[in-house]
């Protein structure tokens, strides 16, 4: 599925709270909700809403709003929910436990495959059911399972190697946690979660307000 | 230090990776910079990069560029990393755990003074040198010390609970990995790390490139 345009990327990370929000919505039963009822829950505007949905053909009626299941459907195509995910995480530290144990993950589909690490006293063993492999595996892993998406849970300093592994290995997607930009080939998608950067945004804010 | 009018949230939101970027420049001995320079390290085009950093009066100059050392203090000071912040972790799982030892804290002032969580088997052992209290603690605690920031690391379901303990406490700011929207009067900022945003925005991308 292409669109006709590069949707803003501003838009798209806002589709999955949307979608967090309509399955809210499921979960208590209700069958539509206008944009200014959106509004209120998603904490966007209601014309902001509209905008948004409108990048993908719009989906509410006039007077009627928007069909919640109907619309957390589409969004999820939008997003590529309509298929599973195979995942690995390369660093079992604090970080690669707390994703291993992620329970969303299982819940949407994302399948944890395996998860690498270096230490002797990790590997062998597992995590919420996933087996704890040597980096030594992660060629010949790759070679034998369909991966999708790598997990960087890395320190900094290999993170770069490790993504290099992952993009001969036939990763589609990294995940990045290491607090580096990862260099790949324009047929790999990378998406960082920097948490640095969240925590200046915050403090950033917290000075405005205060 | 106020704006004359509000800098967008994207372009915030940039400003931490150019310090970091400029932190490597910095470790390396750089003492100048191109805006073509800083957007090949950095991956966004050089006339963002100037359009960025004009937000705040422009800091470049002509045939010159950057001077790495002053624009890295005075993103900081943007930033507000002028002053140091303590911070609380609520929750003590997987991901407290990983916050707690995010050394990245101790390097840019920010001090973890307690965590706070639930379980008998954990309450009163330290974690990377910080405390774990129980949760009958947290008001008297808030009442003892000034706490600018609360990590709430708990499940979805106890989020807004410790948040409105939290904001009574006098907490500025809050850092939410919990997946839901918490709600908060104005004078405190909520600052969200949802994981499966970032995962949904990943994937679809990953169907875009394919």
């Amino acid at each position: 599925m292409k669109e006709q345009y590069k949707i803003p990327d501003v838009v798209i990370r806002r589709l999955p709270r949307y979608r967090r929000c309509l399955e809210e919505l499921i979960a208590s039963d209700k069958d539509r909700i206008s944009s200014n009822a959106l509004s209120e829950i998603t904490g966007f505007t209601a014309s902001q809403i509209r905008q948004d949905l409108n990048n993908f053909g719009g989906f509410g009626q006039q007077g009627y709003g928007y069909n919640v299941k109907e619309l957390h459907k589409a969004i999820g195509r939008i997003l590529g929910n309509t298929r599973a995910y195979n995942l690995i995480i390369l660093g079992g530290g604090n970080l690669g436990h707390a994703i291993a144990n992620y329970t969303y993950l299982q819940k949407e589909h994302y399948f944890l495959k395996a998860m690498f690490d270096v230490s002797a006293s990790l590997i062998g063993t597992y995590v919420n059911g996933t087996k704890v492999l040597s980096y030594s595996e992660l060629d010949g892993f790759l070679d034998g399972n369909k991966i999708d998406i790598g997990v960087i849970c890395t320190n900094k300093s290999s993170a770069q190697e490790v993504a290099d592994k992952l993009v001969a290995g036939g990763v589609k997607g990294i995940w990045n946690f290491a607090p580096i930009e990862i260099k790949v080939p324009e047929t790999v998608v990378v998406e960082n979660v920097h948490l640095s950067e969240s925590l200046h945004a915050l403090t950033y804010y917290i000075n405005r307000t205060e």
